[in-house]
């Protein structure tokens, strides 16, 4: 074992600190630490919440945070936030409402935002989670700002995926929930003390009936008031039983299958490129092709493949 | 060329429809079609519509169908939709707005939501976009639902990228903008008849003199009651402008390299594993690992840089 893969499944803290820095910047010795992690991860369990802005999120991370330590449960957060120069004062405040929590030693929280590697913002959330989880943390929250599409794939990650709700959104705001509709396992209405919940509540219903027939799992709706704690322990039962439910059925078995399949293949295209790069096609060739490309007097459709008949696939192993 | 290739490239409609279904399903052929068209695209000016569902996209998207069309600008639409089952009745709404266009020749609307292979939705709609060009339109606008990091992505492809707003959004709007604030060319204060038009602009020229010391191009803020059509001359002329600028100066050039390299990226990489599962790595191979990376008795990562090790990284070509 890579000697900060040791200390980080011993349970060192600063190791943990440095080994997530050394797995999201991609440095020397990643994929030996990410390998003997890898192996020692997936007891944890991993729990993704999603939901707009002002949802109240981080509200919820928070108790929950609370409710688990109440069972003597370790916690590690990772909160997700697509990096941006003109975002980082509103959720640098988010972050702060959690800061009292740094102070116990079973909880760990970390911020994310490395992009631009293959596999994007959600690989190496996933990677992070694996370190998480070998570290040895009971549960393992992800939390992501936002609801794009990176954050349906950041949220895809986990075991159980929280997907928060307000009431007195418009119609508007129904469309961005499309997309992280399907992916939820559970559904939050938050701040369930204001106007409209009961039709937050009847749209769910009738879009769960209108998809659900063949489900396996029906995404129970909760109502919580997060800020004063209010249907949290319903909730961390409603998690419970989700994961009980992956237990008992092919579905958590499946899940693992379909996000390790898609790890697989970035790991693999990744991999190709950077040997690529680095033996056969040099920055000054690259260069040359992308200048014809822009001056379409070449094109990367047929270039691609030029390169991939020539380097290597003669060969038989 | 391709045949179907010829066809998109003398005009022909039905044949670019087909087209399109071609490149977008990655059907038998297609790289060969897009190397031939992308060899005569590069003449169209593609722009970029986003901003927040509720913004008026889609009623923009239709002035300014009809500002080209007065110009004897032929303009092409590509409205993306990350796919949902949820999302598709909204969605289908806003579409209906445009249909009365669909009956001028000089008019072409596609609605995309392929997902699911290598570079994603934003890999197949440049990919779509450079067959709209190739077939000859003078304008080909690509709009897009929602504001998640797809649809950043997605409006990269364009040469000019619009960034819609409304005035009284919340803060917690604000917080979703971030991410497509950095992609503006231009912004569009669009609904510019309701309160609280001089909020937003007050706090966007904050944001732009807070990031903007070194833009060579600094974003213009228009105001449009698309409605009405109030505004969308001098936004056609904001537009003319960016062009013009991109022309001058090297950040056109500089765009397309970051697009194709992105693209070359995406290309060697899907190549890449259609050959390795086509002759090295089998399906019950593949399945045997994955479930092997389930049961925590293999990990992906050490798996991935084996097979890369094993296959081809003796020879030298």
């Amino acid at each position: 074992m890579h000697p900060l893969s040791e200390k980080v499944v011993a349970g060192d803290r600063r190791a943990l600190a440095r080994c997530l820095s050394v797995v999201e910047d991609r440095r020397e010795g990643y994929l030996d630490i990410l390998g003997d992690l890898y192996r020692r991860a997936g007891r944890g369990r991993i729990i993704g919440i999603t939901g707009p802005p002002g949802a109240g999120k981080s509200t919820l991370v928070d108790k929950l945070i609370g409710a688990y330590r109440e069972q003597n449960l370790t916690v590690a957060v990772a909160a997700v936030d697509p990096s941006s120069a003109f975002s980082g004062g509103a959720i640098l405040g988010d972050r702060i409402r959690m800061q009292g929590r740094a102070l116990d030693e079973g909880v760990f929280i970390r911020s994310m935002a490395t992009r631009g590697h293959m596999g994007g913002l959600s690989g190496a959330t996933g990677d992070a989670l694996t370190v998480l989880d070998a570290a040895g943390f009971d549960v393992i929250l992800v939390e992501t700002v936002g609801v794009g599409q990176d954050e349906v794939d950041i949220v895809r990650e986990a075991d159980t995926v929280l997907v928060l709700l307000v009431p007195g959104m418009g119609d508007d705001i129904q469309v961005i929930k499309a997309g992280i509709m399907e992916i939820a396992d559970v559904f939050v209405i938050n701040k369930a003390d204001r106007d409209g919940v009961d039709r937050v509540e009847r749209e769910l219903h009738s879009a769960l009936t209108l998809a659900g027939e063949e489900l396996a799992w029906t995404p129970p709706i909760l109502k919580t008031v997060a800020s004063r704690g209010e249907g949290v322990p319903e909730l961390v039962a409603a998690v419970e039983k989700h994961r009980e439910h992956l237990a008992a059925s092919e579905e958590g078995r499946d899940r693992l299958l379909l996000k390790f399949t898609q790890k697989f293949s970035d790991l693999l295209a990744e991999g190709f490129l950077a040997r690529l790069r680095e033996r056969w096609l040099p920055p000054e060739e690259e260069r040359r092709l992308l200048e014809a490309f822009v001056r379409r007097e070449a094109d990367p459709y047929t270039a691609s493949d030029e390169i991939l008949r020539r380097i290597c696939w003669e060969v038989r192993p």
